[in-house]
């Protein structure tokens, strides 16, 4: 098995929902929308974030655990500055997702905040100077 | 925002036992391992995988949903063949993993079954002849 990542299919209440957001809201373009099913969109050279029905999703996986919290993940958008984590907090924002952390310096040495979208998803907006940082920028 | 993922970050309870899973077992590069705390792995051109002890995860994101059932997302990997699907599924399975579906034709003209990692979550192994999954092809 490479150590390869093709698909992170996450489970939503309402693809449509999810498409006002990262379609019409951050301006992504989809690869594919079956509406009411399934939603596409190119994160990667090979990798595709895929939003799909919740109740899909059990048919196929499982039942999904619930309660108050957060799913165990998070999404990183890592940018080139400190600048850049609070321009894209702003403008998740103004695409509908709730800001949960403000950008903040952390202890690894970088500078991040976190923003939830319409599904409770965390994103991780850094900048992180480091060398792996560095090297996953476009 | 770009629509671009740099980092996913999986909250586990065990750094070292993921590890010895990703590590060990697959036989995947760690491009970072601090014990107790995290294990990063390469999964893409500018993708990170990272596992991240679930205590630290919850300091700085927030309460974990806990409870029966899956976490809300699948990872999948992609492959060339239905023959690469049982495969792959045998090699997770001998580096611990529980396969819990083998390779099943899917509604949606490909094939593909699940292993779940240590940390309980779910690894689509798949063949999509489709031109999405092709295109996610190395």
């Amino acid at each position: 098995m490479d150590q390869r990542l093709s698909f992170l299919t996450l489970a939503v209440a309402d693809v449509a929902r999810s498409r006002a957001f990262f379609v019409e809201g951050l301006g992504w373009q989809e690869s594919l929308y079956v509406p009411g099913d399934v939603l596409m969109i190119r994160v990667g050279e090979r990798l595709v974030l895929s939003l799909w029905d919740r109740a899909a999703f059990e048919a196929e996986v499982g039942p999904i655990a619930t309660g108050e919290g957060f799913a165990p993940l998070t999404l990183a958008h890592n940018v080139a500055s400190p600048a850049d984590v609070d321009e894209v907090l702003e403008e998740a924002a103004a695409a509908g997702a709730t800001v949960r952390s403000t950008g903040t310096e952390r202890e690894w040495g970088g500078y991040s905040g976190y923003f939830v979208d319409p599904d409770g998803f965390a994103w991780e907006v850094a900048y992180n100077p480091g060398p792996i940082g560095q090297d996953l920028l476009p």
